[in-house]
């Protein structure tokens, strides 16, 4: 018998000291609203609906293995800025990228794209 | 001036001596080749065309937090047994899904969606 499967959720796990500021940061950085779940409240979440997602393997040098998710943007330094206002660090530079911690310290970075590739119909307008 | 941001990449990171086995056990997961940048040839990727992702936040009663991926399927022990198959183990049921581990240990969790509601058009169909 054939089945289907897809990849279909990315799960931020908080523990409960941080839980509302985690979930206040993630609901500004996407500029959506998380539902939470009646049946199961210990979570939250939202479709992405329109927004094209890639997984990446990345090989790192050291520290244990983990997931981290990256935004793109077509200007960098205003949506680190953007990102900083909702509770997030600057952890480092790196190549053209920022590498950013959540307010739970959990690693993201910020990936300029090419100004013109990012429009209303694939991204979230900030003004 | 406005800007654009958009969640975009879904970063899977193991260290060097369980790369290979991981970036095995992900292209097999979602049954496609991830290329190697060249550029940054540290960095495997493929757009998950078609696939509408969703984020979602998670209060956790203990341990750090993290990241982690969902899968959903229309047959819970056939995706959990290919997923096996490909390296993966079963760690414990909870709820109605499973939480797995990947080979390089990073949780990850198989849940069933109702018969009917995936299909060639939002799915990757195993035989």
């Amino acid at each position: 018998m054939a089945h289907y499967s897809r990849l279909c959720t990315i799960v931020i796990d908080v523990p409960e000291g941080d839980h509302d500021k985690e979930l206040d940061f993630w609901e500004g950085a996407i500029g959506r609203r998380l539902t939470r779940n009646e049946r199961f409240p210990e979570y939250h979440g939202v479709p992405l609906v329109d927004q094209a997602i890639s997984l990446m393997v990345q090989r790192i040098e050291e520290g244990p293995g983990r997931v981290h998710l990256d935004f793109h943007t077509d200007d960098l330094e205003a949506e680190v800025a953007r990102l900083e206002r909702l509770g997030a660090r600057r952890v480092q530079q790196a190549h053209r990228w920022w590498i950013m911690e959540d307010p739970a310290g959990l690693p993201f970075c910020v990936i300029p794209d090419p100004p013109g590739t990012l429009n209303d119909g694939n991204a979230q307008r900030w003004e």
